[in-house]
């Protein structure tokens, strides 16, 4: 999670050219989960803009497979997967704000634990395109109400991060019982004063895949991103 | 409350010049809750700048009248309390950025409702200076969890009108137990998904003066302030 501080991580979604158009869209739908930092040319495995040096198929941690008629499969690297048919898209990470957050003198929880952020599936539904349909899913920051208004200011700054939080306070009012039971990365501990923030989050494809049931599609394992050689301050805004 | 929509109202504190200067420096060093729009000259009792038409001794709808082994009294002008020493202080007003809410679909119950903005005296003390010291006022608007994160950014865009909230959540955490036990203005009525948001708020003074007993300080009634001249907009730094 700490690794190379000072350079954007992206999140990573694959699907083959009979799918990636809708998906293109679906993005430029929801463009607070799924912010488009880059997206490769058909069967190319490299990102020429922000990881030149990078080889998609074996160069993030972890990757999860979406088959369909499969359960989703979680693997190291996907050489034997690629075909000359698969496009790759990356997407903005809030990573690249928590950084920022820490600069600024706030708390990122599970940054401190060196666990993974806290990720939900909401009940707000993303606007659909194609097959590609399902739930938005959130990442959630524990903060305190003195700091929440800096918190908002600063991943202002950054729209391709997922920008301002989509959501403060009440998990309920966006369909989450309870915060310890989270679907993705590690149960957050709140402490008295915390608020839960909730961001936009790109495991929202990987939420969508689970429903729109896609013939192939690979992302990363949530939590084990891409790293990219963008500077995080090339990605502000302001 | 709805009055003169798109000009700046002013909050006002009124001060012996044997006084001003302490109050000019406990501005400075409380920037969110006394942000300053303009100071008369000694004796004046008009706004050149923001409200060059207006005499400060009778153009406030209300006023509050503080002197030291007195109670604070109500009055309509204050032409019997004028002296040659006084120094006119005009503070930002939340009312500046409540426009930008409501015009960005934001909804602003206490004006909808046509009352006074809640307001409360917190556990968070003021900068000093001189004898003037004493809790920070805040006033608390109840926000979607959806919306705060526009609200923080329309606010963000008037440092003169009190800026970004000083807390979002838990009303405990800065002092106040109950959100419909007011010390100014009228008790807000809290729906389900209501975040209350607090901002600094320029009746600060009012409580230092309780506190502060100065010899003579004349405020605005809460609630019923300045009309100035000056277009909202104007004041907007972005």
């Amino acid at each position: 999670m700490g690794f190379c501080v000072g350079y954007a991580k992206a999140n990573v979604v694959i699907l083959p050219k009979s799918l990636s158009d809708d998906f293109l869209l679906f993005c430029t739908r929801n463009p607070k989960a799924c912010p488009l930092l880059e997206v490769g040319d058909v069967g190319f495995p490299h990102l020429s803009k922000i990881a030149p040096d990078a080889d998609i198929r074996t160069d993030l941690p972890k990757y999860r497979v979406f088959r369909s008629g499969f359960e989703p499969t979680v693997v190291t690297d996907i050489e034997s997967f690629w075909r000359d048919d698969l496009v790759t898209f990356a997407l903005g990470c809030s990573d690249i704000f928590d950084q920022k957050l820490i600069e600024y003198g706030i708390t990122v929880q599970y940054l401190e634990h060196n666990k993974i952020v806290p990720m939900y599936e909401t009940s707000i539904p993303c606007q659909p395109s194609g097959v590609f349909k399902g739930p938005l899913v959130v990442s959630m920051r524990p903060i305190k109400g003195s700091d929440i208004s800096r918190a908002v200011l600063l991943s202002a700054r950054f729209p391709v991060a997922h920008g301002t939080p989509v959501h403060i306070g009440d998990p309920s009012a966006i369909g989450i019982e309870k915060l310890e039971r989270v679907d993705y990365g590690d149960p957050p501990e709140m402490e008295p004063g915390d608020v839960p923030v909730f961001w936009a989050c790109a495991v929202t494809p990987q939420a969508v895949a689970l429903r729109s049931n896609p013939e192939l599609m690979i992302t990363h394992m949530p939590g084990h991103m891409l790293i990219t050689d963008v500077p995080i301050q090339a990605l502000s805004t302001l």
